[in-house]
């Protein structure tokens, strides 16, 4: 199996500037306007911006539920990728599962826009077929619509 | 399930300073002498001591079996912590599986002596029952033992 058989991938060249898109992923009040496609929300986010730190946020569906698992960031690189998962609680504590990993990577594209990559790469290829049929494309096709709407407004 | 029931630790006195501890573990060339217990022996060593560099050892058994699956260091304290894992390869790409996060931890302990508290944490209780059939304790006493002797002689 290749690793890109584990992988689902989200590349868009989103209009505005990496900077933005930025600041839209890294601060909590404006990650939670933007990274659940509506009608779900966001109503709690913690962000720890390192190594090991902690990334939290607690979803809210339109019928009352909720779902909410701590992770840790794994890589920070200022401006340019973020890399976080699931398999780790803070103080490296090895999660209930390590299901995903997630690798954020923004460029500049030119004339204002980023091109945009989310990785979410996972331990088997089974967690990456249930990840898809959860609605991967679907709902970060959607939550990046969000995020390029919000960006455009900074 | 408590945190305690996926974990399998080692807490041991050792009669030796703990930056000469530390140097044992950091130094690939001092790990390669006591890292496995004998008559198993490790033949390369690559550490690259910062979160997400890579830590690989190939260990070769007495009748010619070899073993080396490269991991990643999480967390790196000069001198007091270090954390890794099997979870990724280099680049933050998930392995094969994710099975096991050590946490080893050195502390003055006065007189030229060092508490030494190594931790395997493991991602189900099925994993940890595994490790320890495998002959955590046994290998990892043995092994502690290698490196206070080569401790105390540097």
């Amino acid at each position: 199996m290749t690793e890109g058989e584990r992988d689902l991938v989200l590349t868009r060249s989103l209009d505005a500037p990496r900077g933005a898109l930025w600041r839209c992923w890294s601060e909590p009040e404006l990650l939670k306007q933007w990274f659940c496609p509506k009608p779900w929300f966001v109503s709690e986010a913690r962000m720890d911006l390192r190594p090991g730190g902690e990334f939290f946020t607690l979803m809210n569906g339109p019928d009352g539920e909720s779902f909410g698992e701590p992770g840790v960031f794994l890589d920070v690189e200022e401006g340019r990728r973020l890399v976080f998962t699931d398999a780790f609680r803070p103080g490296w504590r090895p999660s209930g599962r390590a299901f995903m990993t997630a690798d954020v990577r923004f460029e500049d594209a030119g004339a204002g826009r980023t091109l945009y990559t989310a990785r979410a790469m996972h331990w088997s290829a089974e967690a990456r077929d249930e990840h898809e049929k959860m609605g991967f494309h679907e709902g970060w096709g959607k939550a990046t619509d969000q995020l390029e709407a919000l960006a455009k407004t900074l």
